[in-house]
């Protein structure tokens, strides 16, 4: 996996154990602190156009920042305590979505595979 | 940011475009999308116990795998898409994380840091 | 509190108690499986223009009834294991809105109350 | 449909009216806003056992009142916007749910349908 993901999942586990968080860290309680968080970062889009979440305000963009660390911290947190190397499976899913989407069959379709 | 992240979000715009999805991929929808997954990911620990959600069964940790690839496959596209490099924006939001939360303060506590 | 959510509501805890699921259904978990459920009714409008979320083509438009019948039923399971009169905590809510933005300030603005 | 769930979607109508904010509250937009609302609701219970949360401390009580009343109210809003009878509709989907999850066969068990 990337060097960087793991530091940075080293650096959140070391911040938790000097908290004295690992207790509450179980895949449970991080998954629903990670749909707290989705919920903080959807809240800056939902009353834009499709057009103006494409380019925010300045100080929205600082606050999108945080909220985009917020969650990506929490998966990183997650994907770590379920021992799965998150990289990795992005990889492994892309295959799979090739598989299922094939770029002549659903071009310029929003459809799910199963409506193709 | 890391090469590697660098290079997924990379992969990932090639896929959009190589089925002309691009059209579909504003940050509003995009966010969109994230809840979806995230909902998929939530409901494989709605009914375990926190104990439970620490070793699942191997059928489902190969479905938890796929999960926590799709949410971290819309992160990145959304945080590319909003021109956020991720990996900055963590260790930035780490430093705030560090004052709000001192480890002496909240040592052992799940308490917002504005409850403390 | 409306004696027709009341009633849902009883049909609600018998369908769990014939199925000996009140083992399952701690707050905690609801919100969970909320989270699922609201994941699955944002799928249905994820790739949809606002306009086009405005009116769903038939088959799409049974699809999002149930998705808002299981967003509400777990809703109200869990108000009911909260022992939240759902209805009244409402229209108390509803006071403090009125009071947080004032018609005339807020007239036609999406800002939120603190950014007024 | 139950009188109440009706009196308070015109309330609420009505309460958009005011403050010419029907021109945000379309469905894809509405359903934003709900996550939002589910994210705020979920974070009361995310490092909560599924024992503590049977029975929340006083401040946090009125707190949850507060979020479910704002899932509530948006889902409503939803519902009124998408011309969809929520009360009906989850009668609806009782029925299905009762032939896709038969007393006898999922007793006890928190399986899906498809996994019995």
């Amino acid at each position: 996996m990337s060097t960087e993901i793991k530091q940075l999942q080293r650096t959140l586990t070391e911040f938790a154990q000097e908290r004295d968080w690992e207790q509450f860290h179980t895949p449970k309680n991080l998954v629903m602190a990670l749909n707290g968080e989705i919920g903080e970062l959807t809240e800056i889009f939902q009353w834009l156009t499709p057009e103006q979440s494409l380019s925010l305000p300045e100080n929205k963009q600082e606050h999108l920042e945080e909220e985009l660390a917020d969650v990506m911290m929490y998966l990183l947190r997650l994907a770590d305590k379920c021992e799965v190397d998150i990289i990795e499976a992005c990889h492994k899913k892309l295959i799979k979505n090739k598989a299922k989407y094939p770029a002549d069959k659903c071009f310029g379709s929003a459809k799910k595979y199963n409506e193709l």
